[in-house]
Formats: structure tokens, C-alpha cells, sequence
């Protein structure tokens, strides 16, 4: 079942009713400034950091769940709505929302009267832009009341949801005409107010929850609202809000618009005040006076379009699958970038309090945002490489707003490390900027220690080496990439950390996934040594590869899959031999992707037992059995109920590497089965069952021993969505940046036809036209670059600003 | 105005319309399971730990205000209705709720059908009873549905409430029976679950919240509910919940009951399970058996009021004031007694997750809870005393579960540990127990560094001598009892905590009020000593409070004033000198309470400057003027919004120390005067400005430099009920214990009249008829005990069970 379309002319998710499976939300802003949008107009909005400065308050896990957001209120005669549809829930005449890129536009009509809201984070500008234009398409003249309804977050918005002894005393605002100040502890440390201010004169306001609301009403019975009368409320204390009061007359036919801004300013410390406890409004009222008119409006949306289409205009394939073409085109890239932005802070699952910054989460994340705006991923990069300690290991999690590791959590993530080498590599590869390498960073932070980043990607290597265990496999730590397969941990205490708990150093348990991704990110490592002048250690680190794997080979095959892990006892984890728990993706995904095995016939032989035993009608599961009891050697894993997370999930984050594990082996009809799979366009259909957005993917859907078995969890904020980006550009499409070009390498079914693929890369556009009139699934025979024969599959780095067409046979 | 009234024969607030100007709750629970419920039967509940063990999901400042709870649903042939009125919030044609010492009532009717719901915790059972009594008052027969619901809460709130990406895929629960059991987590780590019973059979059940209410629906509009029809649903993840449906069907005249319960319950480790994945039901099933019929539920209630008229029988006051007799008899000692429970944990205004036990505040709140079970106050002595440093400074809090000191705040605060000294002098003149100075209490909880009790009391002591500063005066540290005056700490990032940030260790900023409270408690701790037979330490302690009186007389005192403290700086805080804050109430309390300047007039022209500058309609405010500006050298105390909280609101707990000074002056009108303003009971009439409940203390109510003066704000958790109560018992009434005998010493207006105590003092029971026809304030001229003359105002030590009739006249 569906409840919308996709408009792939407009970039847009078309939303046809409110009432969706579950709210389906969208991401505004792309530099400072941020909201969440959801179907309804829920959600929040934040400036950097969504814990420690947010605008406008959020309730999550809410009753009903999507309770909050930007509100506007139509009393149109005492009928009252709103173009959202929520919160009153009046029923409309017509409804829509649309989700575009950077701005979503709710269109709704009732009794002849009808109503646009879009809403936009302007390029350029720290604020929310909501422009309401209302039309009267009946034969009378309207006259009615327009009430906006903001509730101001106190900032830090863990200390909002649970310090109220302090909360309910410091609320402050100003209102100075159509303009309303949220400057709750403006008056202390903070330089930094909020402005809330509309285009037209005013019949009221309010700023105090409590007189707009009243005390025992929902956001669906505001008082003022339904008696047409503002309060004129000044908050002191309590629940600060935002609301303005607006009359709006139409003759039949006549069409007016409203524009609102919310925004963030900031002022020097020494130029804070007007004049004593009243705020400097000088930012504000430049803010504000940036968006008065329709046509500033219009300007800014349109430089938002260039901007996005400017972006995605980087890769765009032409081929004759429509939901391939979204997925790639539009909305893949487009939820890559919501994921570099965000890394795993704020979605409707992630609650923008909690965790930091992922080291590994981040490395992975350039995958897909890459070739988006490369000089932010070389940023990102620095940053991250800067919480690595001197010995090589990582700091598992940082701080957006300060940079600093998380001391809480820790290191001990013994994969980490080998992330830097691989966000690394594909930094170089896309942009040739070798002078990354040459940068010195500090470890730990400490300007002391810094050294080149290269240095660091040595250590990385280094710090896998340094901790080898008995099978000469790499040692686990707390986790590797399954945060929850804990072998060292055995915690038995409620409600503690399975990952930062107990004895992590038991120098037995050893994971062969660290070993693949080691394999798999050696020979990238080797070139960057071998290119950076250090020959004799490329070719140690090419023997180190070639021992690891040697010891996967040995000890790390199971005799159908590769094994998971040994545990700290020296026991297998992911063996035939296991009562539950026999086999898992990771391992076969990457080791397959590293080429291990390849010749040998293990590669084939381990996918062939992802299809045969993890395969399921809505993606791969993790792991097989799913563990039905809590394991004590191995941790959060066990603790999931069957078929849920890492526990017999489909953890999507993963299903991607069995996909580039086929193309390895040339299975093109596999790889894309398996991409497909999980691709939201191609779930649209089921939306009921599958329940979050049909526009992004989802961390996790349900697997099959769960009772809502291919019901998704966690939308927006994954690694599914660089790797499944990864995936398909590089692997599946298979234009593929290399340190010397661009390789065109497409693994695809054989009846997949012919298609194109015009991709920026260095500075030249390049438009790929692939011919499989031979209905091949691997193997480029020719290859022309404007006409001229070019010998192998690699396009040199022309990068010069032409563009270029390029002919490809496969065959 | 006034929403309700007194019902003092029943110990019982009658609240007679549900939307009382903020939600009016009430305590069920006095040993391990703990209830919060309000007037609309919102709230939750918890055992032992508000953050660890949380039983059902409550949200904090919630649209509307008060959302969530037990909530009851009748559907009585298509009109549906609460007994609490929320959260449908159908007007009813009666309402009523009574909140008693341990239950709360609600008594509504709609339609011809009156029902009657009564909630406790019953003694020696981990639940939550909720009875349903229905009666059909009309002349037709009536067939309904009931419906319950509670959410269930993941146990860890603070976890429940941010980390979704695990918790909406964690919910399990098993229905068996009329029972359903929510066992979240009890596949891993934990050995408890909660059950949600009934003790009559069903029609349905609902375990899922969205199945139950719709997803976009609030509490107010559950589908289920509204069709009349449970779903059945078994959740599986998302948000467990409890529902039952009893259909009802009643004669014109017929009454029936239900019963419901809500437990906790914990299996041992090795005997969890009933089967693979199936709870071990027993301790479950021997708990709702013993709550299944009237009888029982009519037992376990009277259980309840036995065990509180035991308790509030150790003091009973008989007076001409109706309005103190309840507030001694019953309120205040009720909510010494809910107080010394919860510390600071869970109110309306405390999420529960927030902070421990606090040193200083427990050892306050003993002051107004040992007279009632003094057992329990002895543990508490004894767990504080472990949290001491070796150097005599304490942890500022500590957690109740683990009873260890906590980090993050660590220690600083210079008074705290001169508390403890006041605490345990309180318990050995109420009890006679000298044998706790021998107690082996450990410091920082080190088993090795254990020594008595005693040598805890000398380390505090010592800790203050050792920290003085350049005035001879007590070095202040983080802070004093005001934790927001902080004169170390220069805080200038925003969110910082005031109390930890930065270089605390001045060695220059000096409190008077700490210096005060050392002369106060200086004359017990020498009498301790003396007793405990160390006469030269105890001439040595004595000696030194000299020193510090003659400080604080010198360097101390302003003028009309005595000083609040010495800044950072050496600079004047509290002193006409100032621009702001030039008088503040502390110092003015604690020294005259300790007798300081009281001969040389000072004392009282302390507290005529405390009446001239700082008292108001509502109450003595903490400071003036307040701060209209950061101070980065006072810090938390000038970030509160002028009028509001310690930045010149009056911060009730400190206004029974001007009372209690004006007992040391002898004044008691003005003693009676003070009390009487903040006191609850006296404020009910204008609880429209009030707001919270008129029959407990709140911390703090707006000041008048607020726009909100008079409003109340963090009811009943507060050190305010304690110091109440040992004002208006010890002082006021004048019925104060001694370590050798009870002190009849009362201080009351002239026009007081005559009253009578019951007291319970060290096993007997004094019956304390105070004749005051000389219509004095002060001064007891005469005194019988049992018809024979005492010489003095001491009773002596009788402890054989007997009952004393005592007959004092003033004069």
C-alpha cells in the first residue's frame, strides 16, 4: 500500500495523505542551521548541535508520537485547521506534503479556503523560513485568523527534559512588534537569542504556553485559537512559545501570502544589550528583513534548488529503471549528505542528546558524500583522525561542538582505526588531493603530539598488528563493527554499558571481520606508502595483507562461511558448530570484498550460504539462528528479542557489502537482488508493512523471527546509506574513482540494458554511455573517450572543466 | 479562591474540581514501591529508585501538562468518561478526588453511574492497588466497559526517554490469563518484571500502545476505548502497555467492584524462567491473590491508616487554630515523612533522574522525620557518614541505590559536613541513642578507613577550622547552603554547571552564614564531646566557637546587617555597600539562631532589617535587591530572572529560621507571623496565585521583583517541610527534645491562647496542656508533671510506656 508518489521532475516525495504508517519526516538545512519536518509539520529545529543548542522543542516516543512542530492555525469562521493536518486533525477538503530537497511544501484546502506552507532553511541564512500563501477559491470574500504556535526549547535540550526546578523559573522573552525574542539565559552565558517574527501587522501574540494552550489542553484544543483571540501573554518562566495572530482578508479569487522566520542570531559579548535586560536586535532584524517578500522568498528557494541540483549534478544515471534512477539520482545522495550532516545525532529515533560522533561512523560516511562537497570531507577527516591516541587505536565517539573524544565510551573499538585508512583512500580517490597525507594532526587532541596524517594511517595499520591474537586473527576489543557482539564484556548488571563494561582485555577473542576489512583496505594502504615514496613499507604492509590472509584461510573458515569470531574462551562464534548464532553476514561480506578466498572457491561457496541461510523476502539477516537467550560471552547481541537489531535483523548497513561481495565475483543478477532488496523505492509499494519513509533507508527492518517481520526501524541516520550509495555507484554502476582516474567496472544483471551515467570527477564532467547490447553481467571490452580508444577500463583525470563522452562496450 | 477543602477528621484534601491550577498530587508508597498520582490520576510509579526502576512511563512537562497516568475508561453505551475526568476530560456530573495519607480517591459520576477509585500501595506489598467501585444510581439496569491502562516505562527512565534506536525494538511482554506482564529486559540482565492484573475475567486486553490508542491519537482519544473493542495486541517492541476490558453490568441500585494491581516482582537468578522465554510467574500470582477480593483491598486500607495515625500520634497538637492543627497533625508531618523517602528525587518538579541524595539535604530533612520512625533516620546517618572524605569535607550527593558518593559533583561545598553534626545531635535528643557515636562508619565508603561515628563528627568539625580565611571566617567553596551563590567558580560557558566549573580554591572567599552555622551547632557538638568523656576537646570546641562568634561579630556584621559572605575578591557580599544583593536572609537566620550579637542587640536589628527589606504578602524573600544582572563573580544565584528562585524568591526553607530567630528574641508574634506565610494551609485561599497544592510546602514562590509574585513552584520536595516542622514543634510550640530530657519551651503570640501537645518521646507519651492565660510569648513559669512540680522546663526521661499528663503555665 502506498501513501504518496514520487515527482522525480520536482525532486520530490509526494505525501497524499496525513496519516502515514509512521511520521515521514524530512531534513531542512545544510550548513548551520537545522529542522526536522515531518508529513504532519512536527518536529524541531537546532543550531550546529542538537543537544546543546536547540530552538524549539520536541517530545519524542509522544502521545499521539508526532506531538510538536511548527503550527500554524487557520480559524476560519470557527472552523478551525491546519495545512499540516495536525494537530487539530480536522479533516481536510485536500491534502498533500510534499518533501522536496532542502524544503517541504504542505499544500491543503478547506471550505474554499487554500492554504500553501513551505517550509526551508535558506542557503546562507541561520534560520526556518515557513511562507504560507493562502487563496480563496470560493465565491466569497474570507476573513479569518491565522495563529502561528512555536515552543521554545531552553537550548540544551537533555537539561530541557529534565531540570525543571531550574527550567520553570528562567523562561524570558521580549516581544517588540511582530517580532517575538526567545532569550531564555541570554541574560547569564549565553550570546545567542531566537527571533520569531512575520511579514504583517499583528492582532495579538502570545509567548506563554500555558495562556495560549491553556493548562489541561492539548497542541489540538489551544485555547486561544479556538476562541480567535491571542493573549498577548509575556512569559516569565515556565514554557516560553511563539505566536502571532494574524487576520487575514481575501476576496474571492485573491491570493496573499504570509511569510514567519524563526531564526538563530548571536551577538558579540560585549555588544549584547540595547539598552539594560533588552537584547540587541540588530542581527535579528537583518535576519528578518531578508525574507519580507514574496520575491526574496522565491530567490531563496530557487538558490536552494541550484544548489541541490548543483550537488547532485555529480553523478546522474539515465537508465531504464525509474526507481533506480531516484534512488541514485536524488534521494540516495540526498540522505548521504542528511548523514555526513548528521552523523547519528538527530532523526525521529535518535534523540540529538545522545551519542557523539562515530569515528567509524563518520569514516564511513564520506563513502557517500564524497564526491558531494569534497573540501567538507577533508575536513571531517582531520577531525576525526585527531581523536586517535598515539598507540593507534580510536576514541569510538567525539563531540561535534568541541572535537574532543568521548571519554565516556572510550577506545577499544578494534576496528576503528582501519575506517581512517579507508575514508582516507576514498577521499584520494575522488579528489587526487595527496596532500591530505602531509597535514599534521594531533592525537588525542594534544597540538603537541601532531604529526602528518599519514603518520596516523600508520599507526591505524600498525595498531591492527600490535594486537593479534592466538589464531594470528586480529583481537576484538569491546566490538568491532557490531557494536553489540561484545566478547569481552559479560555484563550482568541492569542497565549497563555492554561495550564500556568489565574485562575488555582478555587477549583471546578475535574477530575475522577485522581481519577482512584489514585485507580489504591493505593494498589501498600499500599504494598510498608506495606513492608516498615508502617502498619497503608498501611492500611490508602487502606481506602483512598477504599473512592475514593466510591466518582468515586457516583459522577463519568454517567449511561453508567464514567464521564470525572466537570468543574470549577461544570458542567460534558464527560456526556450524554453534547451537545458535552460526553463521553472520559480516565476514562473508567483507572478507568476499577483500577477495579472500576468491580463488579458492570459499567466496562463492560463503555467499551461497548468505543466500541459502540469511536470505529473506525483505533483505538479508545478520546473523542465523537469532540468539533466543542472553549470552554472557557475547553481550548486546543476545540481549535483542529474536529477529530484531543485531540479533536476526536485517541490519541494512550490511546488506550492501554481500552486494559488492557478488560483484566481486562477477554475479551481477545477485548484487542487484540483493540491492533492491532493502532499497526503499522499491518497498514503496508495502509501506504499510514496512512503515518508515519510502524515500530513505532504514537502519534495521524486522527479520523473519520477528513477529513484524519486515517492518523498519531507525530511517535517515545509517551507514546504510553511504554503503548502499557506495554499492551502487562504484560496484553495481560501477564507475569507480581510482588513485589515477575513474574506472568503469558496472556489475549488473544481464538483461539490466544499456544506460548512462554522467559524473563530475576532478574537475571534468564525464558523460559514461554503457552499452550491454550483450547482455553480459561483468566486463567492459572497449571503451571510447570522446571517440578516441582509451585502453583498459580507466579514464585518465582529464580535469580541465570540459565534458566528455564516453562510449563503453561491455562484453 | 479554592479548589477544594480540608477533611481533617479524615486526614484527607478534598479536591472538588479537577483543573486545579497546576496538578495537585499526592504520595502512595512509604517503603519500597512509591506512587506519584495526581488530582487527574496522572503520574507514575517506581520501585526503590525513580531513575533505575521506573514501573510505568511518565513525561515531564507534557502538552497538556499532566499527561499520563493509570487511567481508568468507562464506555457506557457510547459516552466515554474517566473517574479521574483526565484524559477525556467528558465534564462529569460529579467529581471528586480526596487525597489521604497513603491513597488517593476519586469519586465521580456520569450518567447514573458513580464510581469510586481508590489507589495505594499497600503496606508490605510491591504494588499499586487500584479498587474500582461501581454503582448504578439510576432506575435503569447499566451494562459498560471498563478499560485500564498504564504505559509501561523500560525501567530505566533515563535511558526510556533517549535511547530509541535500542527501546523501540526491546518491548516484550507475555498476557496470561487476566494477567499481563511486561518483561522488558528480563531475557538479559534483569530478574524482575512488572504485572498488571485484574480480579475479574476479561472481555480483551491491549499490550501495544498504538494498537490501543491509534498512532495519532493521544490519551484522550484511544481507538480501542472509543470502539468499545480491545485489539488484543501483544507488543513487540515499540511501547508496551497494560489494558484490560471488563464489560459491567449493574441493576438500578447494584454496586460491584474491580480490582486492579500493578506490581513489581523479582525471581531469583537461577529460577527466572517457567519455561524457555516464559517468566516464572509465582511471586507474581502471590501477589494478586492477595488483593483479589474487598475484603482483602478493606484490610489492606485500614492497614494503611493504622500504620499513619501510629506515626502522626508521636506529636498531635490541639489548638484554636484549625489551620495549624492540620498542618501540625497531619500535612506537615506527612510530607517530612514523603520528603525523607524521596530526597529531591521524584516530584512534579523533579524528573527523578536527575541527582542523588544530597549530603546536606538529607541531613536537614532528618530534623523534621526522626520523631517518626527514628530506625530509619539512624540508616540514613549512617549511609551519609560514609560518603565523608577523610578530610572531613563530604560528597555533595550521593545515589540512593548504590549509596555512593557521587563524582561528578564531587565535594566543595564547605557547610555540608557541619549538617551532619546537626543531624545526628537531632537524633541522639530525640532518641537517647548514644551508642551511635560508636558506630564504625567508613570514609568514601573504604571498608579500611572506617572509624566511629564520632570521629566523623570531629572531622567535620576540624574541616571548617582548617578552612578559614582571611577574616577568621569559614572559606565557603563551591558554595554553602545556598548552592547558587558561587564564589569560586567564574562560569562563563553556557550550560556549565555553576557549582563544579573552574578554580574553587580561592583561599579568599569566606561565608558568614557557614560561620553562623558552626556557632549553632558548636554548643551540641561540645556537649557531645563533653558526654562522650573527651572535657578538653569539648572545652577546645567551645573555645573555638568563641573565636568564630567574635569573627563574625568583627569582620561579619554590615551595620543593620550581618554580612553574607566575602567574594574572590575579599569584596563585600550582602552589604549596603553593594549595588545589588546588599541584604540577604541567611547569615540574619542562622547567626541569631545561634545567638550571635543577641546581647549586643544586633540580633534583633538583624531581623528588623530582615522585616523592613525582605519580607512580602507571600514571605521573607531570599535577597535585595535581586540581581538584575550576571555576576560572573556570584554566579548561579544572579542567572535567575529577578523575583525568581535564590535570586531574591522567597526560597522557603530558610523563612523558619527568621522564625525560629524570633523565638531566640523571644518575639512571637512575629515568630507565628513568619510561619504562617509561607505555610500552606494559610495560602489556600488565594490558590489561583499560589498554584500548587495548598496542603504541602513548595521550594520557592515568586518574589516580588517576579511578574509572577506569589506563584509557587517545586512543591513537596523540599528542605522546607523539615525545617517547618522543627520551627513550629520545637520552637513555636515549643516542645523541643533535649539529650536529657523534652524542653517545654514555647514562643507564641500573645493572643495564641491555650493548646494542648500529645507527645511521644522516648517511650512514653507526654500530654502536654500549655496554659498561656498570661497571654505571654515567652517564658514558662511554671510546670507539674503528673501533678508534681518539675523545677525548670525540662521533662525528664520517664521511657516505660506510660502516658504523662504535663500542665505548664506561661508567665
Amino acid at each position: 500500500m502506498k501513501f504518496g508518489y514520487f515527482d522525480d521532475g520536482r525532486k520530490e516525495y509526494v505525501i497524499t495523505r496525513p496519516d502515514t504508517p509512521y511520521p515521514w519526516i524530512n531534513y531542512l538545512g545544510s550548513e548551520n542551521f537545522f529542522s526536522l519536518i515531518s508529513n504532519t509539520s512536527g518536529g524541531y529545529c537546532f543550531y550546529k548541535d542538537a543537544r546543546m543548542l536547540r530552538l524549539t522543542r520536541y517530545r519524542y516516543n509522544n502521545v499521539p508520537t508526532d506531538a510538536g512542530g511548527r503550527y500554524f492555525y487557520i480559524n476560519d469562521g470557527g472552523t478551525v485547521w491546519n495545512p499540516g493536518w495536525a494537530p487539530l486533525k480536522t479533516p481536510l477538503d485536500s491534502y498533500e506534503c510534499r518533501h522536496g530537497m532542502g524544503y517541504s511544501v504542505f499544500d491543503s484546502s478547506k471550505n474554499g479556503l487554500r492554504v500553501t506552507q513551505t517550509a526551508f532553511v535558506p542557503i546562507g541564512a541561520d534560520c526556518e523560513v515557513n511562507r504560507l500563501t493562502m487563496k480563496n477559491t470560493s465565491a466569497e470574500p474570507k476573513s479569518f485568523q491565522v495563529f502561528s504556535f512555536v515552543e521554545f526549547c531552553l537550548w540544551n535540550a537533555y537539561d530541557d527534559m529534565t531540570n525543571f526546578q531550574r527550567n520553570f523559573n528562567i523562561g524570558e522573552v521580549e516581544v517588540a512588534g511582530k517580532a517575538i525574542y526567545h532569550k531564555t539565559e541570554y541574560r547569564e552565558r549565553r550570546n545567542h537569542y531566537a527571533v520569531f517574527g512575520v511579514n504583517a501587522p499583528i492582532d495579538g501574540f502570545d509567548t506563554d504556553r500555558e495562556s495560549f494552550l491553556g493548562l489541561y489542553n492539548g497542541f489540538d484544543k489551544p485555547d486561544a485559537v479556538l476562541e480567535g483571540k491571542s493573549r498577548n501573554s509575556v512569559a516569565s518562566g515556565w514554557a516560553p512559545i511563539g505566536s502571532h495572530c494574524v487576520r487575514v482578508t481575501l476576496a474571492p479569487g485573491e491570493e496573499k501570502s504570509l511569510i514567519y522566520v524563526l531564526g538563530y542570531c548571536e551577538n558579540p559579548e560585549d555588544d549584547k544589550w540595547e539598552s539594560p535586560n533588552v537584547v540587541n536586535k540588530a542581527p535579528a532584524q537583518k535576519l528578518l528583513s531578508a525574507f519580507t517578500t514574496d520575491a526574496q522568498v522565491d530567490s531563496a528557494l530557487e538558490r536552494l534548488k541550484e544548489y541541490w541540483n548543483g550537488l547532485l549534478s555529480n553523478y546522474q544515471l539515465d537508465s531504464a529503471d525509474e526507481k533506480l534512477n531516484r534512488m541514485v539520482n536524488i534521494w540516495n545522495q540526498y540522505q548521504c549528505m542528511v548523514t555526513f550532516n548528521m552523523s547519528r545525532s538527530a532523526s525521529y529515533f535518535e534523540s540529538g542528546i545522545g551519542r557523539g560522533m562515530g569515528f567509524r561512523d563518520s569514516a564511513q560516511d564520506l563513502l557517500g558524500f564524497v564526491h558531494l562537497i569534497p573540501s567538507r570531507a577533508r575536513t571531517r577527516i582531520l577531525d576525526i583522525a585527531a581523536t586517535q591516541m598515539e598507540d593507534g587505536s580510536a576514541y569510538h565517539q567525539y563531540q561535534p561542538l568541541t572535537k574532543r573524544g568521548n571519554h565516556e565510551v572510550g577506545s577499544g573499538f578494534n576496528d576503528d582505526s582501519l575506517w581512517l585508512i579507508f575514508g582516507v583512500s576514498a577521499y584520494i580517490k575522488e579528489t587526487g588531493d595527496w596532500s591530505i597525507l602531509q597535514e599534521q594532526v594531533p592525537f588525542n587532541n594534544v597540538d603537541a603530539s601532531a604529526d602528518t596524517l599519514l603518520e596516523h594511517l600508520k599507526r591505524s595499520f600498525d595498531h591492527v598488528l600490535n594486537n593479534l591474537g592466538p589464531h594470528k586473527l586480529p583481537l576484538i576489543g569491546r566490538a568491532d563493527w557490531n557494536d553489540c557482539l561484545n566478547l569481552n564484556c559479560f555484563s550482568k548488571t541492569p542497565g549497563e554499558s555492554f561495550q564500556t563494561c568489565a574485562n575488555f582485555e582478555s587477549g583471546i577473542a578475535e574477530s575475522v571481520f577485522i581481519a577482512g576489512l584489514f585485507v580489504a583496505v591493505g593494498p589501498d594502504y600499500a599504494d598510498i606508502l608506495r606513492r608516498s615514496g615508502l617502498k619497503q613499507e608498501a611492500e611490508h604492509a602487502l606481506c602483512e595483507v598477504q599473512n592475514m590472509t593466510d591466518a582468515i584461510l586457516k583459522d577463519g573458515w568454517d567449511g561453508e562461511w567464514f567464521l564470525r569470531a572466537y570468543d574470549a574462551f577461544g570458542d567460534k562464534v558464527g560456526s556450524r558448530d554453534c547451537d545458535e548464532g552460526k553463521l553472520f553476514i559480516e565476514p562473508q561480506g567483507f572478507c568476499v570484498m577483500a577477495g579472500v578466498g576468491v580463488k579458492e572457491g570459499m567466496a562463492q561457496r560463503a555467499l551461497d550460504s548468505v543466500h541459502e541461510h540469511l536470505d529473506t523476502e525483505y533483505g538479508i539477516v545478520l546473523n542465523w539462528p537469532s540468539y533466543t537467550s542472553y549470552r554472557l560471552n557475547l553481550g548486546e547481541i543476545s540481549s535483542y528479542p529474536p529477529g530484531y537489531k543485531e540479533n536476526g535483523g536485517i541490519f541494512c548497513h550490511n546488506n550492501p557489502w554481500i552486494s559488492i561481495a557478488e560483484t566481486v565475483l562477477g554475479r551481477g543478477d545477485k548484487a542487484f537482488s540483493v540491492y533492491k532488496k532493502t532499497c526503499p523505492a522499491y518497498t514503496e509499494e508495502i509501506s504499510e508493512i514496512h512503515r518508515t519513509e519510502p524515500y530513505v533507508y532504514a537502519q534495521m527492518i524486522a527479520g523473519r523471527d520477528a513477529p513484524r517481520h519486515g517492518e523498519a526501524k531507525n530511517s535517515w541516520l545509517t551507514g546504510t546509506a553511504a554503503w548502499s550509495f557506495y554499492d551502487v555507484s562504484q560496484f553495481i554502476l560501477g564507475i569507480r574513482p581510482q588513485f589515477d582516474g575513474l574506472e568503469i567496472d558496472p556489475c549488473i544483471p544481464a538483461d539490466f540494458g544499456n544506460f548512462t551515467v554522467e559524473r563530475k570527477f576532478r574537475g571534468a564532467t564525464y558523460r559514461i554511455e554503457i552499452d550491454n547490447s550483450a547482455k553480459k553481467c561483468k566486463g567492459v571490452r572497449s571503451m571510447t573517450l570522446d571517440g578516441k580508444p582509451v585502453a583498459g577500463n580507466l579514464l585518465p583525470v582529464c580535469g580541465d572543466g570540459q565534458k566528455y563522452i564516453v562510449r563503453v562496450t561491455m562484453g
